[in-house]
């Protein structure tokens, strides 16, 4: 296989990685030292495999960033994208439609759990949030209330995105503070780290509900702040606030969304209705670009009016309901349900979290580990910019043929919804051996410097 | 043709035009008049021809969106996209590479006017916009310059997308005073219908250097103004101006770029050689959802740093890099070349824009007509909300088999890069008669209500 790859001289993965460098930005990652970090540069894939330009296998634990569900190059997948490509691969949705689109938002509207939903597509999650944010903006507007009603509820290490609006209401962390001169203000609610972020968050809504457009929340887990989990029962509080005061609740579900947390969505196993939800990620099974923002029907309706009356939502993105995208999420939705994924997701969830605790090295180096459905982090003690213990442990991994990705601190896997048992025990057994190595390295230079 | 669609019960146009307003919310669009204003069901295509639910075919005269440049389901394209689902749909860049999307950075690294840049890929173009502003902002912190450099130079009626960040940098229009709460505050020069626009930025750019971190144009065409044109020779005392200050020159090509104007970048035309540029719609061919911002040397380098330090660009979208959209990428910056479409678009835009002047009933109609390659606009005389003479007359010529879209007052034709001579005699044959469906209609109207 690697004999069938190394062809001409600018084959092999190090070659790749100058040629990479020479010409990509990769984003959150520091270019100076992307080469010494362990990247893959992948060609093709298999399953929940990764094949580099060596022919090297990697099991793909974090899912291409938590966007894979089902794994690579499904069958079935692949041919409703073949299919689509006989059809048209695009067609504006501006003032226009698209049969498979409108197949995809009727299968969708079946399973969010709102009231007689609309979408609205894009192809970055970040630009559905800017929707979401946009649409309860003017929502205010529309209905004659827009007076005061200019800001968010957002909470603590919350991410909702890079663009500047998502930034807003983000939380910080990741370098963000520098952009502060170009966000706007939002009041901020406690991060999830805090046992009564949700009561605190409701109580907020309560008090200041009329400066409030909207709350935006991720439901049940804040995964960019390193999966941080509140309980589910704990956000009917927050909806109940909505509901009094009349603030709109926006679900951001593009991590959690399509069965990563173990349900649809994870704002079913928080009992919530939103008014506006954010998908994104899972929703082309990880094949392809593509965003929603869904309204329900108070929303919807309240932008309802003449012809190119201000009641308008001014607002689209050119590639917005890309029909490949679309053929391939609508046999996605399908393919869910009829495989039972939500059932694998759940005990595959278990049995990461048990075999995770079970482990006496990871008990010893982890400060937390927190699991929800198939998002994990293993956050671990006495780490720091100095050490990188967690940024070298998922670089040994790598090296080790699982492909991990740290976030701070803490060592993140998302496998795809569609792991098997036996590649749970091996990612934690992988886990395992690779913080061996780096803590034995660590512990080797402490005694050098000491 | 149509016996063959016409299966079931829920088939034909009217039908699913219903189904559609159930479930989608279109971008840009008062769903209210939807059904109305005639738009198209989509469900496949051929070439530069789109053909609805019921077998009807309409000449794609706004390229869906100003995105499909060498047509519809092109051979070529189909097969790159089809070998590439054979590799891998998708893989994450965000720390690790992708072969073909590093080819294709190569290949773009060749053609477009900067100094050894670098592509940093998203999927809306918005979000290629908001990475360009934010890169420029961070660019001054990181060389310890960044005191006071908070905001941008923009240009009055451009458009930059409808996030935030590219909302904020917009010269308003569409109902975005609406959003005005959100957006962070810019030096505004004039719009490109001033004569003076360039010089007056120009000036602009001297006088409050110190609190610019860059200035941000639509090179030559401010498109969603209505095409309005600047003269190319004008850009290049802003180009001097941002030299003389530091400034840094942000090129926003998601409209103009990929042979839209006639050469492969508008800022060609212009003599610009920017420090960032954003690309998007015509970079997949109109195929699939890409984006990207293109840093130079100079903005590249003063982002490098230690691991994990505050010099590295904290910014990233799922999907950005996606290697079908890669794959078709590149394969149609092969196509351009080799078909020779720019030699294509100064032909057909010079036929399109004597051929809109040979004609006595538009130059009756027109208050100006605005050509830039094949960007053009037909601004009617005499139209407000109350006639929507512009929208009247883009429903008569979808209703006589070609599809267009209004913008305010204007009639919008973006054909196809590859669009013929034969085509362009029937677009402008049927705008002429479409308008003058439109004209009777409101002189009798006229008359009953005098």
């Amino acid at each position: 296989m690697q004999n069938e790859i190394r062809i001409g001289s600018d084959a092999g993965a190090a070659a790749w990685i100058e040629r990479d460098m020479a010409v990509v930005w990769h984003g959150f990652t520091q270019m100076e030292c992307y080469g010494r970090n362990a990247p893959l540069i992948v060609e093709r894939a298999e399953g929940r495999e990764l094949i580099d330009v060596d022919g090297r296998r990697y099991l793909d634990a974090i899912s291409s960033l938590w966007v894979t569900t089902l794994g690579h190059r499904v069958p079935e997948l692949d041919a409703a994208l073949r299919d689509q490509i006989d059809r048209v691969a695009h067609s504006t949705l501006l003032g226009n439609g698209n049969r498979v689109v409108i197949e995809l938002a009727e299968a969708l509207a079946q399973v969010v759990p709102m009231d007689q939903p609309h979408f609205l597509f894009a192809a970055d999650g970040a630009s559905a949030v800017e929707q979401s944010l946009k649409i309860a903006f003017q929502y205010w507007r529309n209905i004659g209330h827009g007076q005061g009603r200019d800001t968010y509820l957002a909470f603590g290490e919350a991410y909702h995105g890079d663009t500047v609006g998502g930034l807003s209401v983000g939380g910080g962390g990741f370098g963000t503070e520098v952009f502060q001169p170009l966000r706007f203000p939002v009041l901020r609610a406690p991060s999830f780290a805090r046992k009564d972020a949700l009561r605190e968050a409701a109580r907020m809504v309560e008090t200041h509900a009329q400066r409030l457009a909207a709350v935006i929340v991720e439901p049940m887990v804040q995964g960019a702040a390193g999966m941080l989990i509140a309980p589910a029962g704990d956000f009917l509080q927050l909806q109940q606030a909505c509901e009094r005061t009349g603030v709109l609740l926006i679900c951001d579900e593009v991590a959690t969304g399509f069965g990563r947390t173990g349900s649809l969505f994870a704002a079913e196993q928080c009992g919530l209705r939103p008014d506006l939800m954010c998908l994104g990620k899972g929703i082309t099974g990880g094949y392809l670009p593509m965003s929603a923002s869904v309204a329900n029907r108070r929303v919807y309706e309240a932008f309802l009016g003449p012809d190119l009356s201000e009641r308008t939502f001014y607002h689209g993105h050119s590639y917005g309901g890309n029909a490949l995208a679309a053929a391939v999420a609508l046999r996605h939705l399908s393919l869910l349900k009829q495989w039972n994924v939500l059932d694998n997701v759940r005990a595959r969830s278990a049995q990461l979290e048990a075999s995770l605790r079970a482990s006496e090295r990871l008990r010893a180096a982890a400060r937390d580990i927190r699991v929800a459905g198939l998002m994990c982090a293993i956050e671990l003690a006495g780490d720091d910019a100095q050490r990188r213990l967690a940024r070298r442990t998922c670089a040994a991994m790598v090296r080790r043929g699982v492909l991990a990705r740290s976030l701070g601190s803490n060592v993140i896997l998302v496998p795809p919804l569609t792991v098997t048992a036996a590649e749970i025990e091996r990612i934690v057994a992988t886990l395992a051996a690779a913080l061996g190595d780096v803590l034995d390295e660590v512990a080797v230079l402490d005694e050098a410097g000491a």
